[in-house]
């Protein structure tokens, strides 16, 4: 099968945070495209992994870049000893084999990958290969999702209104307090109380969102600071070069996230 | 036949808004290009698919952007083992072998893509493939389409005078009332009820544009709502997933957009 | 004959409109390039095409856009199985083999494109290909026409003066009104009421140039308007379709402009 | 001889305004680059064909643009049956095989352009081809000229210091009356008279350098007008189409410009 | 073994600063992606080549700069006798083979390249590449270690925070007095005493950080002015052109530093 | 051997103007890169041939400027029957084979190919040729010289202090007076009162250096002027041609320069 290097043989570990399982399920029984969004770090990518393991599709799941181009998800003709021959891109396999194709941070992508996807997300399913002369007519289990981070994403980088109304929408945000020290204890194999005070220092981290920082600490960067800790670094020495070096260079907010850490670490 | 694939052998559902049947009939029999334009997800697409069908024509679309070049619709020339042979684009395929060529959003598109088509809409008919050497008479069946949205369309984007006065126009809207909620249960599966009230729904959006949305919520949004509740999500999670959370990431304009659904859901 | 096919067999229909043949014969006589400068289809391409018939010579036409280069015009290498192969472009072709070639909306290329036409427009008459080590005297026929549009040339793309002081200029405007008249009855087929109609139409449109439209309404689009009448379209339905929605996406300039036109409709 | 295509062999045609001749000739007898400066059309071109018949020595005509590449001038790879093999560019070519290479326009050309002829403008003379691997001396009859037009270069364009200080100059302006009238006379076959009025023509637009026009009549347009009137046209039309309105699209300056002219003609 | 060139084979000589040495030994046991922060030439990049070998594993290194692609770190295709062949960039090398990949000054990429390591950055750990068709699972030795200077570090160039959160970090200085002077004598062979004075005018240049300079002298350049004077040349000059010459070229930063300089020196 | 073609067999001519052959003899014995500023003509780029020559090595000499890539000095492959096959760029040349690579007006490149030296310019002296896969490690003879005039040197453009951290700097300027003129007479054969008289007209111009004059007349220029009085010319007409017209264009700083030589010629 072309795509089975793609099929996920073992569950993701995913907890849920609300609805969104149902909402996936009934956007992929429509075959209709989806858009998760949230900030960095919160599960969108561990999300669509679980989802394509739930409906036993492959996943293709490419990175958008500003400098992807339109032949990077298509694909292009490569020189071969008998001439140049076609090769399909990353979107292409997934339309032409059926799997579901995840475009990570698509926001970051120019608009010729963008407009890409438009006959494939409408009543028509298909891609045109313009350069190939080819209509390839999506198989039944092509689905399109993507994500991008509404965070930090500029007026000059936001998706067109014609790619954005295509799309079922998923918010995602941090998880919450239980369910995040439940994913970072099963994760980084900290203990409940290290997990507990993981998830209080990263709601201080948060509340200084806006005020010094783009973003506070995601649930990826407790996981890794756990796994420091378990590597036998002290708890300080983990939270300093897990969280506070990497968020920030500002001294100050440096100084402050490492108040506001130092008030609820026991 | 060469354009065979590009055929369209089932009539595509099309529900008339005005007298846009008629024209575009009246310029095709004249063979004189067609500009269409509206907001997004309005039926424009859906309307060409439908005129092609109608009058027995191959259609081929092409979706422009900006990093489109004029070899993209025009041609180039490819490495194969005797040497570099030339591949027709798919405007010299609908030139040189009849067909309704459709340019959508040709507005993304640099300068030399709309230059290219200059000498195919004026007296001469003809394509002029400098890198070929070769001058194509456009064949008795060609007509060239185009569209775009004059709702975002920028003053550094707008199309050229030399290009606009080139063109037949044919304004879209949002179809009537009774019109849509046709278009929505016969697309969707929705119940008559459900269609009108997602009618209803979409009128509310429509009076938040230019009030903090660039475009109110399209039929294609309704559309892919009406099939989240076939799918069996509740009403108003189809609703949120459907229009409230892919037109905007603004809370603010999210609440108001909320309330004035919640308004008009009995 | 290597330049055959792009010979013009058949009379192109032209209404002259002042001395303009004059001038351009006395300037080919000398073989002096000329530069036509004039509105959006005001009949600029139909004249040269129209001389170029009446000289008896070859004429090559190219239309100018930004991302022209040099290459575009001079030639370049293609790879065949013999290794790279030299390809003349189109003006190499009118320079060897001798022709007019015709530069349409010059001030659209590159700095690049322009220079390249300085060695032939000057007494050197040569072209120095100098990718392929070769300099081609002009053919004794070999003579240049470029045009440009002096309404919407910003001072950022007006031509050098080094490349101004080339050309023997002739000014294009619209035709005077009997003259309009007969070629609008002439290429559209309308009647000669309809044809004068359509003249006192687009006099009111170029009254609004400055105040709200960029340019009035061409010959061609009148010519348009009359075809579509031809093909059956009601009269109003026909100017909409072929000059109000076309010229304009502002809600008023398009009231005042139907508000003019309804004025002078009988 | 590799260069005999780029020798000149009838003498061309210059009358002298200075001691310009003189000064190439101990320049070229030291072998020390030369630059010419003026405005567009006043003879730099015609000079330096001039000076290389004179010498004797090929030359070789290369026009700077914008997007000219360092390639363009030193030579690069093209792909042959055998293998890609080494292309020298014309300035290699006058290196390599001796001759006078005569770039125009140099400030149109990138840093890149100007840079590679450095190391054969110094006491080195020598050309590295950093891509060919190898270091080509100057043949000992080799030399550079190159020529600008300081009216319309801007800051940005100037060259740099380290460049200008390579070079001998030579400034051009518009030759004496009576020269240039005994220069049209002969490139046009006016009579003494008509050659005369053109002279006091071209005095009155160059008064109006600064004043709405960039530059005044050139040398050049002044001859195309006495062939323009040799073909037959009438005087007045001649005026204008080689002068009036190529030069300016400005209605107030073509009228100031074609008052001054009036005031001059019998 | 394909890494086997890039193995240290003798001990890299380093002076630890604090608990770096731990910190990356924990994060290497996770293989947690490592970034080293801190100004130019403190030893980042020996630290790196401290810690290969220490862990004993191969060390990639690769100097990011603006106008390195993804494909410079994933691979290419390359043209053989037999077509094209895919060879593995360096990062891919790293990942498919297992070493330490050290990308330096990071920052100075564009966003492709930073966005193209995040697969291999958290939970996933593969390397997809898109144009080899090909998912690279890491190997268990793999781990990926940045740098970058966050004191010339622009806001434009600041790194995402998606790819922010994915690091541990740690902080670099210059070392402490006694750590610094070691290092000099070792590196440069200079004795105690001016091992010391050195270190002594680094703190002036230091200081001098924020008022005309924008770093102080680096360990490097003391490193460098010792050798200096082991080759014979008295301190003065050796000062001179080691520290005061190179690091600006403001005539009155110059003399400030050069007072401050002579202030310690005996 | 590889590099016999960039040795110098004779010595070039150079008069020291300070201790710079001791800085760089002390430099080159402990293999430190070297940095030389100093304005345009003043002699940098003989005295590394002079060294080169001193030194015995091989000297490749490269003209740095902004369209240069990292390949145009690490190398490339090109295609040739087999395939393709790399070939080295002189850099890579110098560090494999040994011998002093100079780099010319470094600034001008972009940060690709100054971060390309990096590695070759720390204690690992290595050249990495990422798409070679190859670590190249310097020859023993390998130098790296760069040069740059800090004159008119852009903030934009100033080397990043990751780069210039890394050099031992040589300050340029021009000759003390009675150097100059005898480096005058003897490059260009003036006897010494004319090589004075030339010292002291380009002291008149270097006084006024910002005010109007962005450099004096460098020592290049006085020997062009000194080769122009050899070859016949009178010396105000050598003085016009070599100095006053190529250093400006502007006539007030003409007038002031021409009034200032005046006065010291005799």
């Amino acid at each position: 099968m072309p795509l089975d290097a793609y099929r996920i043989n073992t569950e993701p570990y995913y907890e849920p945070q609300d609805t969104e399982i149902d909402i996936f399920t009934a956007a992929y029984s429509e075959r209709l495209p989806v858009m998760l969004k949230g900030p960095t770090g919160c599960g969108k990518t561990r999300f669509v992994e679980h989802m394509a393991w739930r409906l036993g599709k492959p996943l293709i799941t490419v990175a958008a870049h500003e400098d992807m181009t339109a032949a990077d998800l298509a694909g292009r003709y490569l020189l071969e000893p008998s001439g140049t021959v076609w090769h399909d891109g990353p979107l292409t396999q997934a339309a032409r084999h059926g799997g579901i194709c995840y475009l990570d941070e698509i926001v970051e992508a120019r608009q010729d990958t963008t407009v890409v996807i438009h006959p494939l997300t409408d009543a028509r399913r298909i891609l045109p290969l313009e350069k190939h002369n080819e209509i390839v007519p999506a198989h039944a289990d092509f689905q399109l999702t993507i994500s991008y981070n509404p965070g930090y994403q500029s007026a000059v980088k936001d998706l067109k209104e014609s790619t954005k109304q295509r799309f079922i929408a998923i918010d995602f945000g941090y998880p919450p307090p239980s369910t995040e020290s439940t994913i970072i204890a099963r994760e980084s194999g900290a203990d409940s109380d290290l997990a507990t005070l993981l998830v209080r220092i990263a709601e201080r981290s948060r509340n200084l969102q806006g005020h010094g920082l783009d973003e506070g600490a995601s649930t990826r960067m407790l996981i890794h600071t756990g796994r420091m800790v378990r590597a036998g670094l002290p708890l300080a020495a983990a939270v300093r070069a897990g969280i506070v070096l990497p968020i920030t260079d500002n001294p100050d907010i440096r100084a402050a996230l490492t108040d506001a850490i130092a008030a609820c670490v026991p």
